[in-house]
C-alpha cells in the first residue's frame, strides 16, 4: 500500500474500496503490464475482457458506483480512482477508464429512467465499453476546444433524427458497443445514444497516437445519415452544450485522478531503481541530482493530489465547478508531466524503454495535457473569468 | 474580502477572527505602506509601535493566541495568519510577525511555569519584541544551514552560564526587549532566555539585506561572556536541536501563511492593473500573455493554501511534521516567488517601482526562498527520507 | 581577466580595449562597491564624478567610441561593455552606461553636425548626463510599450516648438545635462535635443524602485509649456519613430552587454563561496544540488555571450536587427534572471546581504526584464512576424 | 530552404553541400515519413537500403566526409548535419546517422591503415551499417554513465583476445555489418573492430524503446567466449576510454546538429499548424498562448543553433572540447524538449498522432536527453570542472 496517499478525510467505505482496489491492482493487474497483447492502440479486446473479468471476480469492477445505482461522493471516487489507476491497465480492469466513467456519470445524471435501464446497466457491468463522438477534424475546421465549431449536423425527418458529420480523436470506438453523439439542430447542440456497431457509423482509421493505454485506441470516424429513433435523444434538444458541461468537470477531474496513480507508481519504480543502481560510488539516490529530483517528485504529488481532493469537494457541494476543475487540470497534468519526465531520467537509458510502465506513463501524460482541453484553453477561460470578477468587484 | 480563500473546514472561531483581520488589515494598515517611517532596515520602532496599537484597539493583537493563553490549532492559525498577511505590515500589527510567533509557540511548548510568567505575557501582549539567536557568520564556518557546526558556547560557571559566540541574520535583534539564544554545552546544544539589550551582547552591524519588512533587520551580534542565571535555560541542558525542532515546522509554516497573504494581495494590485491598464487596444488582462499569467497565479495561490491547511492538519495530529514543513516550505516558497514575479511582470514599468507593495513582496519572498532553509536544503533532507523509506520498505 | 569569456572572432583593437577595461573595472572600480554614497537611486554625483575621473584617467573614458567619433562595430563594442559591466559602477566609470551609450549613438546616426558640435562632445567625454524622455505615466493612458499612445504634445509657435506632457521612468533625468524628449505634432512623432535643467521641464518626483545603480534614478517629469528652438529638433518632423527604432536596437542590446558582465561577475563571486563554504561535511560546490546550479551558470553565461555576439554581427551588416534584438532582448534577460537567482541562492543567507553585489544584481536583472520592452511584448512582436513570414511563404 | 539557419561565417563548400541536402531531404526523404517500413525498432532494412539508394543517387551519401577520405571541419560538418537532420529519416537517408557518423569518426582519428582499409571503405559508402558496444546493463551493476564500472572483460590468448560479458543499448546492432567493443584487460580499457554478425555475439532482445528512428533499433547483446584476432584491437591495449574520449564530444554534437534539424522542422509544421487552425474567431497563431510558444521556439532554436557552431570551432581548434561538449549537449538537448513539447502543445490533438513527425520528434528528443550522458552527468562535471578552476585560480 502506498503509504504518502491521504486517507484523513476518507469515508471509511470509500476506503475500504480504495484499498480493496489498490490490492487488487498490485497483485492481478500489474503481472499484464507486459503482455504481449498491449498494442499501439491499446490493450486487445481479449486482454481487456481478460482484465475486467479478473475485475469482476475481485469485486472491484466499477467499484464508484454502487449496488441499487448509487455514486460515490467526487471526494470518495477520488480516493477510488487514484488507486485503481496505479496501473495505466487498472482503469479497464476496474472499469473507472475514460470515456466509460464520464458516459455512465452523465447517463446516470441526465438520462431518462427509459435509456438508463436500456443502456445504463450494460455499461456499469463492463459488458460493454462506450465512446463519446464530440471533437471534429481540424482540417475541415471542425470543433476542437472551441465547441461553438461543431459542423455536425442532426435534423429530424418523421419520429428519427438524420446524423451527419465526421469526428475525430474518438476514444475507444473502435469496439465500443455503444456511444453518445453530439451534433447540431436549428435549436442547438443535441446529444443521442447509440447502439454501436453501427453501418452509418464508419471508423475511417484509428488513430497512431503518443498514448496506448486505452482499447479501441482513438479513431476518426465518418457518420453518414444514421438514422437514431427519437426518443434516443438525451435530455432536451438545444441542450446538449449543458449536459457537455456536465460530463466535463468530473471526467476531466477523474482523468486527473488516474494518471495520479499511474505517476505515483512511476515514483515507486524510479525510487527503487534509483536505490539499487549505483554511479561514481553511490546509489543513484545519494547524487542529489538524483534525491532532489525524487523530492520534487513527492512534493509534486502530493500537491496534486490536494487539488484533486479540493476540486472533488467543490463538486460536491452541487457546484458545477467549471473554473476549479480547470485549475485542477492544468495544476495536475502539469505537475504529473514534470513527475513522468523526472521518472524517466532518474532511470537513466532504462527510463526510455518500456521494461518498466514509467516510459508509457510519460507518453500517456503527454497526451492528457491536451486531452479535455489543453493547458492554455484552461488557462484562456481562467483569464476570462479573472476579468469577469474584477468588473463585477468594480462597479460593486 | 478576498472570496478565494478557503472558509470550508474552518472552525467558526477561527473565520470569525480571521474575518476581523482581514478587515483591520484592510481598512486600517494598507493605509501605511507608504509611510516614510518604513526604512531599508525595516519600519522604525515608533511605526510599529503606532501599529501595534491599532492592532491592539481593534482586538486583533497577538489573535492565535486566545484569552487565558490557550492556542489556536494549527489549521485554524493557518487562517488567521493568511489573512494578517495582507499587507507586509499586517503581521506586525496583529503581532502575528516572526520571529515573535515562533518564539511564542516555543515558549509556551516548553518553557517552565516560571520562564512564561516572566517572559510570555510580555511577548503576548505586543508590548516587547524578541530575537532568535542561531545562525552564524559563514565566513567563521558557523552554523548556518547545517547546524552541527555551531560555534557559540556556552559553558557553567557556578550559578550561571557563560556564553560566547557570534551570531548573524538575527531578525529584529536591534531594539528586541529579550531573546532566545543558542550555545553548545559540553553535553550538547541549549537554549537561553535573555533580557535585552545587554551589554554583553553588541550589535555590530544590521545587515542591507533585499527585504525590509522586519523591525529592527537582520543584526551581526557578538556575544562576549555573557552570563546568564542558570534558571534562564529553557527546558535541559543538551536538548537544544530538539527544541529547535518543536519551534522549526510550525515557524516555518507560519512564514508561508503570512507570505502567501501578501502575495495574494500582490495579485490583486496586478489584476487591478492588468483591467485597467490598456496597450495594442485592449486592456492588459485581454492579452493572453498578461491573463494567463494572471492565471497561473490563481493556480499556484491556491494550490499555496491547499498545501499549508495540508501541513497544519499533520501538525494538529500531534506528529512532528518535519517532511511535511519541508515539502510545504518548498512547495510554498517557490509557487510565491513564481507569483510575485508574475505579478511584477504584469505591471511593466509600475512592478518595479515602490508605488504599490508588488515590488516589496517580491523581495520579501526572495529571501523567504532562503530563510528557514534554502529550498536546496529541504530537498535534500526529503531525499534522505526518501531513501530510508525505501530501506524500511525493501527489509520488510 | 576571466578565462570564459570570448576572444575568437573579436578584432586585435577591441581586444586591447576589453582587456584594459576589464583590468580597470576589477582593479580600480570593485574597491567602490560598497561606498556608502551608492543610495537608494544610485550613486551620488560626486560619486559619479570620481569615478568617471578614474576611468578618464586610466584612459577607458567612453572606450567603444574612438578618437575622432569612430565607433567601434557592435562585435567590438561588445567585447568591451561586457566587460565594463564587470561592477554595476564599471558603466558609470566608462560612461559606457544607459542611457547615455544609446543617446551618444543616435545623436551620431541621426544628429546634424551644429546638433553634434553642440552636444556630441560634452557627452563623449563624461563632462554630462542625459536623459531620454520617452516613456508616460501608465494612470494617465501614457505610451509605455505601446509607443502609439504617446500624449505629450508639441506644436510649433514662430520658430520655436512648445511641448507639454508629462512623462516617467526618466532615467537619470535628475541631474542630467541635456536630454531627448519624444513628443507628437501634426506631423507625427519628432525628438528634440534640449538643455537641462530647465525650468519648464519639473521633475515631479523621482521613483523608489527596485534597481539602484544609475544616478539619478528614475524621474517623473511634468513638462510644462517647454519652449524648443526650431533647430534643436533631430531629424525631421514625423520622424521620430523611426529613429527611436535607430537607437532601440543597439541600446537594447548594450544592455544585455552590460548586465552579462554583471552576471559574470556575480557568478565568481557565487563560485567563490561555494568552494568556500563548508555544509554537511563538504564545501558547498561539493553538494550536486549547489555544484548544478553552478554548471548551469556557467551554460545560461556562455548562451547570453553568444546572442549578444549574434545580434551584433546582423547589426554590423547594417540590417535594423529589429527582431534579432528582440530574440536577444528575451533570450540574454532571462537567462541572466536565472543566472543572478542561483547566485543568490548559492549563497544562502549571505545572499540576500548587500555584502556583495549578488543581491544588487538580481535587483538590477528583475528591472532589466521589463526595460526597453518587457519579454511579453517582444514575444507579441516575434509571433507577428512568424506569422507575417508564414504568410509571405504560403502566398510564394 | 530555411531562411533562419546560419549561413555567414559557413564556408561556400559547406554551403554547398548543404543547400544539396536540404533540398534532398525536403524534396526526396519527407514523402517516406508515413511508409509503412517505419516500425518501432526504427525503418526496416529494406526502407533503409531504399533511402540510402536516393541519398547516394543524389550524390549526398555521408556527404561530411570528401572524396579522399578527408573530413569536413566540425563547423562545416555543422551546417551539413542540421540539415540532413531536416527529417528523422534525413540522417539515414544521408549516412550522417548515429553510431555510424561516430564510429566513422573515430576510426579515421584512430585507426591503423590496415584497418581502414578493411573497414572504413564500407562504412563510408554506407554499404553496411555498424555499431558500438559499450553501455552495460543497469541490473547487474555494469557501466552506464559511470564507464568505471565497465565489466565485459577481454584476455589475451595466443595471437587472439577472448571477450566476454554482456551490452545494453547497442543501437543498431541487429543487422549491422561491423562493430566497435570496449572490454577491459588487465592493462585497462581496450577497443576492439569485429564483423558482424557472429554467433559469439548474441542477440537476447531489441529493446521497445520510446525512440524508433534507427534501424536496427537498441540491442541487449551477450557476447560469449568472442575471439578475436590481436590485429583487430582498435590503437593500443589499455587507451580505450581515451579513444572513447576522442569519439565523444563530436559524436555528441553531431546528436546535436541532426536533432537541431529535426526541431526546426518539428517548428515549421506548428507554424504552419498554428497559421491555419481557427479556435474562437481566429488563427490560433493571433493567440498569444500559441503565437508565444512559437517565438520561444524562434528564440530556444537560434540558441542552440549557435551553442553547436560555437563547440564546433573549439573541437576545430584541435581542443578535446570534453567541456565545451558536455555543455552544448546540455543546452540543446533541453531546449530542443522544449521546442518539441511546444510544437506538440501548438498542435493540439493533432500533435499526439503520427500524421506529422511532430509526435516522433518529441520522442526521439526525449531519449536524447539521456543518450550520450544524461544532462545529470554533464552538471556533475561540468560542476567538478568549476571546483578545479577556482583551486587552480585561488592556489595562483
Amino acid at each position: 500500500m502506498n503509504t504518502h496517499l491521504e486517507t484523513a478525510g476518507i469515508s471509511p467505505r470509500a476506503l475500504e474500496i480504495a484499498d480493496k482496489v489498490e490490492a487488487f491492482v498490485r497483485a492481478e493487474v500489474v503481472p499484464f503490464e507486459r503482455d504481449p497483447r498491449l498494442g499501439a492502440h491499446g490493450p486487445s479486446e481479449e486482454l481487456a475482457d481478460e482484465l475486467k473479468a479478473l475485475g469482476r471476480a475481485a469485486g472491484v469492477m466499477t467499484p464508484h458506483i454502487l449496488e441499487g445505482g448509487g455514486h460515490l461522493t467526487q471526494r470518495e471516487t477520488a480516493a477510488v480512482l487514484i488507486r485503481s489507476g496505479l496501473s495505466p491497465l487498472g482503469p479497464l480492469a476496474c472499469h473507472t477508464c475514460a470515456p466509460d466513467e464520464g458516459n455512465m456519470f452523465l447517463l446516470g445524471k441526465v438520462g431518462s429512467p427509459e435509456l438508463k435501464e436500456r443502456f445504463l446497466g450494460r455499461m456499469v457491468d463492463g459488458s460493454m465499453r462506450s465512446a463519446f463522438f464530440m471533437t471534429e477534424p481540424a482540417e475541415e475546421g471542425g470543433a476542437g476546444s472551441d465547441p461553438s465549431m461543431m459542423q455536425t449536423t442532426c435534423r429530424m425527418d418523421g419520429n428519427h433524427w438524420v446524423i451527419n458529420g465526421r469526428k475525430t480523436y474518438i476514444t475507444g470506438a473502435d469496439g465500443a458497443g455503444m456511444g453518445i453523439i453530439m451534433a447540431k439542430s436549428g435549436d442547438g447542440a443535441c446529444m443521442f445514444l447509440v447502439d454501436l456497431p453501427d453501418p452509418a457509423i464508419r471508423i475511417e482509421r484509428v488513430l497512431d497516437t503518443i498514448d496506448s493505454s486505452m482499447p479501441g485506441g482513438h479513431a476518426v470516424i465518418a457518420i453518414d445519415n444514421l438514422r437514431v429513433p427519437a426518443d434516443q435523444m438525451l435530455g432536451e434538444a438545444g441542450e446538449g452544450f449543458k449536459y457537455a458541461q456536465v460530463r466535463l468537470a468530473p471526467a476531466r477531474l477523474s482523468h486527473c485522478m488516474r494518471w495520479l496513480g499511474a505517476c505515483i507508481r512511476a515514483h515507486e519504480i524510479a525510487t527503487d531503481y534509483a536505490n539499487r543502481r549505483m554511479a561514481f560510488g553511490k546509489p543513484l539516490v545519494d547524487h542529489e541530482g538524483v534525491g532532489f529530483m525524487l523530492a520534487e517528485n513527492r512534493i509534486d504529488l502530493k500537491q496534486a493530489e490536494l487539488m484533486i481532493y479540493w476540486c472533488a469537494d467543490v463538486l460536491d457541494t452541487g457546484a458545477p465547478g467549471t473554473t476549479e476543475s480547470s485549475m485542477a487540470k492544468v495544476a495536475v497534468s502539469e505537475a504529473l508531466m514534470r513527475v513522468a519526465d523526472r521518472c524517466v531520467q532518474c532511470m537513466g537509458g532504462q527510463g526510455v524503454t518500456a521494461d518498466t510502465i514509467v516510459e508509457q506513463v510519460f507518453r500517456e501524460i503527454r497526451a492528457f495535457r491536451i486531452y479535455d482541453g489543453p493547458t492554455e484553453v484552461h488557462k484562456w477561460s481562467l483569464a476570462k473569468k479573472i476579468k469577469r470578477e474584477w468588473k463585477a468587484q468594480a462597479e460593486a
